[in-house]
């Protein structure tokens, strides 16, 4: 049974905290695992991740079948439907504008003591991207992770996807050939986050990770970390709808399946300042659920995780939805741009029940890898900044030196770092002795 | 002995990767250690804190002195002498006037479908800054860690310090009440962080957690990270000056000095197109060790760390760099700004040979908490970025629905997620059977 709560009620609190706190992630702690898979990839490079592969994927590779060759691309490409292809164009070009515009500003300018100051934004030379296998194989998110690091500028942008039983995913290739990718290798789990990190013979290292994965990615994507960068430690995904009185709930219920049907771990949270309307998309999840060919998939993340909250007003909706802290957030509501000036903590804002989350996974334009298990209170959906980094610059005068020196050199002194003051020290003596 | 290398010697490239390779950091694996403490935090609260801090710290605490008083605040801040306080507070109105330029800026726009497209970005509500004690207690830190906090607006800004007998340093409390910091904890090591990340009876949990430490809070900065949002896994400092003839070798000198003097893992590199300069300085940093008071740790780490290598141009200087991606990058050259353009990774650029490292350690303006150990090849300096998240906005009209709703009911259904068709779908119907 989902969990339904009403905010006025005396015991709400205790089942918001319930809610808030529930663990959704399958607790096995697959640490110590990954721990041996990496080292084993690190001491024995290609052969450790065929051995793993053939273990996991069961599927036989050499050094050269690691990678997809051109001609393998090309057949698979081949592969995809017109309509398909030409789905994948479009969310492509959205995705690529809406990116471009996040390109941040180089900066340089010069302050009152003369003193050039500034910054550069230079993109890292290589990333790898982690692409879901299987049941998760999904082309909308190769291109969510490709484009990003494309208009960064990446120069060189590795795909990992893992083939189990050597089944690929046509629109996959495809997708990574739209995205600008050319270099993707059949590998999944651990050992892929491990090959990315540390490189082998055939793999060259890169210097960022990023794309979702299970337990086993998530615990060597943290083990990695520092090596080389990564995006954030996903988890399962979650949608927060607020809705009010003048809502289809069909259109409700099935935008809350829509985040169920992805994993048993998926949660869907209405909340709703009608009770008509909590009770009515409750029915009409019911409903689809019967026919929705997850229904397996989605009864169980709505069973086991989902909850309707009933709200005396939007302004406590938001509040609600600012502890959350949701990866998505519609906001079904009449007046969707006041209510979302009120939920501040959220990865990426649906606004009007003209925008089911469903356009954001694909066409709408911004990242669909978004924060998760309410880490978007500190953290965003990837972005072009994931495959940037900023230089500082600073360029003393010997004015601004003369200017600002001497409050240097007595921090130094206070912070019994003598050499930091001398070496400030000897260029104002040089100054004064002018 | 520091590393002596010619770039044109036929074994340099060995050399080179000895270098780059070097581990640097204490190998002890600290972190079996770092979760018992996060694990007794979690499950004791304030108890394990007072219990940790008179074993490490040799301080006995109860929940009411975990934190600083106003009074104590108070007190320590007269303690400063006025010279010191008016150098802090010039540091301050400097770093806060870079920092401010870093906010960036929040879009909206209509694409080409009358959809509204845009990003939002708000700060983190709580921040918590960890603040090194003992030998590296640094009140140039706190100003780098809580300055760019308050410029992105962060509402709740702790500083943890650990205060080992007892041992506060004035400066480091006057530091947090200048950048507008007045939550300050005597804890560190790993029980800081956990007490951060998890709250306990008396500290509310944070969103974010920045600065440096060392091994134990490295180690619980990564097991935390997820739960909380970290900054960076620092490791030790690093400085890399390219320098042409036309310098003082003294100035040099002190600058690969003012690196060392940190820790004996610090590492200094010389890279120069002149080997009168590579003797002359290696002269001078042994004739600046003979007097220097920290000459133990820096003699250390310049014997077991330092390098001086020199190369036939500059160009091939540019290159060594980009390969080291170095923390702190001097370029005392006739023409920084041109050999800037081709030092593509590193932390921050010092610009000329007025620029001491020094100067951006205190007073330059740009952050001084800086990615380490390589990871400029992937990660940014610290700054305002660290302390916002981006929350994307989507809102379609019922027009951009018909225009875009199509190719992602495909996508949907290519990736045989029913539901999130559906959803479009029954938006589309509606529409059309207006």
């Amino acid at each position: 049974m989902p969990v339904f709560l009403d905010a006025t009620a005396p015991d709400f609190e205790a089942g918001f905290a319930r809610l808030l706190s529930a663990k959704r992630e399958d607790s096995a702690d697959v640490d110590e695992i990954v721990a041996g898979i990496i080292a084993d990839v690190r001491a024995r490079g290609d052969a450790a991740l065929i051995e793993l592969t053939a273990k996991f994927d069961r599927l036989a590779l050499t050094p050269e079948t690691l990678r997809f060759s051109e001609a393998e691309i090309e057949t698979e490409c081949a592969r995809v439907p017109a309509h398909e292809a030409e789905a994948l164009e479009l969310a492509a070009a959205r995705i690529r504008a809406y990116h471009e515009k996040q390109m941040p500003q180089d900066a340089l300018w010069q302050d009152e003591t003369g003193a050039t100051l500034g910054w550069r934004f230079s993109p890292v030379s290589a990333a790898g991207l982690y692409v879901p296998g299987g049941l998760a194989s999904y082309p909308s998110s190769v291109l969510m992770n490709a484009i990003p690091a494309k208009v960064a500028g990446v120069e060189r942008l590795a795909i990992t996807c893992p083939t189990p039983d050597g089944a690929v995913n046509p629109l996959v290739i495809l997708a990574a050939r739209i995205a600008g990718v050319n270099e993707i290798y059949r590998l999944g789990g651990a050992q892929a986050i491990a090959a990315l990190a540390y490189g082998t013979e055939t793999i060259p290292a890169v210097d960022k990770i990023t794309g979702p994965g299970n337990a086993f990615v998530a615990a060597a994507k943290r083990r990695v970390f520092g090596r080389v960068g990564i995006d954030m430690i996903a988890g399962p995904s979650e949608i927060l709808v607020i809705a009010d009185a003048d809502n289809d709930p069909d259109w409700i219920a099935l935008d809350m399946l829509s985040q169920a049907e992805h994993d048993e771990s998926a949660q869907s949270i209405l909340i709703t300042d009608s009770p008509a309307m909590a009770r009515a998309v409750t029915v009409a999840i019911e409903r689809n659920l019967a026919t929705l060919e997850r229904r397996d998939i989605a009864g169980a993340s709505w069973r086991d995780y989902g909850a309707v909250i009933t709200v005396p007003d939007l302004a406590t909706a938001a509040q609600l939805s600012n502890r959350i802290a949701p990866e998505h957030l519609e906001l079904c509501v009449t007046d969707p741009t006041a209510l979302a000036e009120q939920t501040i903590h959220a990865g990426a804002i649906f606004l009007g029940a003209w925008t089911p989350e469903a356009i954001g996974d694909y066409v709408g334009g911004p990242n669909h890898v978004l924060p998760t298990a309410r880490s978007a209170r500190f953290s965003s959906g990837l972005n072009v900044m994931d495959f940037l980094k900023r230089t500082t610059l600073a360029q003393m005068t010997p004015e601004s030196l003369r200017a600002i020196g001497p409050a240097a050199e007595t921090l130094a002194i206070s912070e019994s770092l003598e050499a930091h003051g001398l070496s400030v020290r000897a260029r104002l003596n040089h100054l004064n002795a002018l």
